[in-house]
């Protein structure tokens, strides 16, 4: 059943549909389907901004202490651990992405054995991957006389493997352990960029084997635009971690300043300089609405909504190139279509609010503490009334 | 003339006193000489730090292009880039200041000429300098098979200097046109660390001959904690630049995805990933009320200030190691005392806070938007009060 009275039946049913409210949303009728992209805005984020100005204002320089913003990277990293599975001192949020990822491949170079004598480091990168991991692989490999492998099929010869867990077009979903697993008898460590899969899948880093991980904060965890991200390094390997941007904040006595570098033990020494406290501050409210909402009943719904939406894809005849197996599909809805360019402007002009990527493929986000099934099939029924209708 | 009297005379005919009423300032009577470390909260900020959280839940994914996020990082280096002399173009304004020490020097080694064969680059870094700068030289050393060599007399053989304009602790001011053109006559290219500069020196960057400099906005730019750092790229170079961390704000063509990495033309190859867009937004704030200030008067002001503050020095009999030369002279006065751990105790107690480098500097920072004469005044007085009393 996909009319609307069955979209409303599920709203209505939604164990978590109350969790809308702990969100601003100015205009209720605003169909928003690109919480894969940027979330909306965690009414947490408001009241801890306000308070954080505040702390600056009044306490200043003192805050570093009195507000522990000192260790507010880390702390932050510890409230987004359990949502992947991970504990407390196995995750740090500061940063970009991009920075994180270039942390994390050049980590995973150093901790792999020396290739045999001659050869140079090999990077593999999926061709499709989004374009960062493949750009920063690029300039790594330049920076360090090594070679960008493209495709994953071979990794015979491979040193490191970078590779998004889910597919930011199709929303198709790697086998995180047995992924890790092959590449690791290839004689490879995977870094996993977790940007489209943090907050939407329930997953268990150390229980798949995983040794790095990166991911972002803005997109299924609410943390604001540029919000900074995170990066994981598993317990056993962080004693053997040299990352490669030497800052105070990893210095293991930071206010000892006539030391050459010494990293701190643990996660710490993956922090570079002081941090982000604003973006921080912002992203740590959309990971805590996350954890307390619960990431399991996130996860089921995330499977519930795309599940209606491809019903609503088949129903209305649309092509979509998302798995029909919930256990391997994100938290989007990818449709083919090749007008997708005329297609997005003209939801748009509908208040309907997808995400395009070229050239023929619109996503439908659906991130689960803010969309509605009555979302879902509102943009599907107005996808499908333009696709179907006549040529203006 | 050094009494109270005075400094209110000098803070009523201070023409950049009605500043001050563009901050939030809780505490009129708190004495805060630590703008050096984390500057005031410009009023600014709070009002654009809610607009923009307004943008983020309102026009959410589209803000990107309503609001120009996409471009937030060049525009706020556009208008930076006057404040140091430079023009729309040279700047970008992203990450922490650890991540652009990082890119500069490797831009500098790349930009330089391939010493002769089997010579290590080397990067020359004065082993007094603020610790980021070295650690930041030393990783990039292990990871390029590069030297660093502590120390910036002799430069012979030096491919990369690394140095702060302002020295940290001392506030010594370094010949920023004479170190340049001396480097480059030994062959080497200076990365110039402007952190303790920016905002309270006069600069005129291309006139020195820069090529290349970092800073932070969080200081005496009054960007917000952890704001984002700058880059500036000189114009002559910015064809030749490679940086070596590479995202997708880098890349020409930034949604065609199914290329290789193309960098942008002009200094947005210095860009890494998405933009932190709540950062950026309150530095941009600090920025304009110092633009509106006018560069100008604001060094006038420092210079002073510290003049005041180093005539207060004398009287008291205090011990300062910041030069007397007001040419040679940045934004605040070192205090040199073997007790200076408990002083600054006995200061913050007493509502008087500066800032201390172990083992025995007290800095007291004089950020021209936000410090009286008087501050500086009850400052000294404080402190001389404390030397000179009996041991409690």
């Amino acid at each position: 059943m996909t009319d609307r009275a069955t979209a409303e039946e599920l709203d209505g049913s939604d164990p978590l549909a109350s969790w809308r409210d702990e969100f601003v949303i100015p205009d209720p009728d605003l169909v928003y389907l690109d919480g894969n992209s940027l979330g909306r805005t965690p009414r947490r984020a408001v009241e801890a901004l306000q308070q954080v100005v505040e702390q600056w204002s009044s306490d200043l320089i003192e805050s570093w202490w009195q507000h522990d913003w000192l260790n507010l990277a880390l702390a932050v990293g510890d409230e987004l651990a359990p949502l992947i599975g991970a504990s407390a001192g196995d995750v740090a949020v500061h940063e970009s992405t991009t920075v994180g990822i270039f942390q994390q491949v050049n980590v995973a170079l150093d901790l792999h054995d020396r290739p045999p004598t001659g050869r140079r480091p090999v990077i593999a990168v999926d061709a499709a991957d989004f374009p960062t991991d493949r750009y920063v692989s690029e300039g790594i490999a330049r920076l360090r006389d090594a070679d960008v492998r493209p495709g994953l099929d071979d990794l015979d010869g491979v040193d490191v493997v970078l590779r998004s867990l889910v597919d930011y077009r199709t929303a198709e979903v790697a086998d995180l352990a047995g992924e890790t697993r092959r590449a690791r008898e290839a004689g490879a460590i995977t870094v996993w960029d977790l940007s489209h899969a943090a907050g939407v899948l329930e997953l268990d880093l150390p229980a798949s084997g995983v040794d790095l991980a990166v991911g972002c904060t803005y997109k299924f965890l609410n943390g604001g635009p540029g919000a900074p991200a995170f990066v994981y390094v598993a317990e056993r390997l962080q004693a053997r971690v040299t990352q490669p941007i030497w800052g105070w904040f990893a210095q293991s006595d930071q206010f000892a300043m006539e030391r050459p570098f010494e990293p701190r033990t643990g996660i710490g020494r993956m922090l570079n300089g002081t941090p982000p406290v604003l973006g921080l501050t912002a992203a740590r409210a959309g990971i805590g609405v996350t954890a307390d909402a619960g990431m399991g009943a996130i996860a089921s719904k995330a499977r519930r909504l795309t599940a209606f939406g491809l019903d609503l894809v088949d129903r209305f005849g649309l092509e979509s190139v998302t798995p029909r197996d919930p256990r391997r599909r994100g938290g989007h809805v990818a449709i083919r279509h090749p007008d997708a360019r005329r297609l997005h402007e003209q939801l748009t002009d509908r208040r309907v609010i997808v995400d395009r990527r070229d050239p023929d493929i619109l996503r439908l986000g659906m991130s689960p503490l803010t969309t509605r099934f009555t979302d879902v099939y509102d943009a599907v029924t107005v996808l499908a009334g333009l696709v179907n209708a006549p040529p203006s």
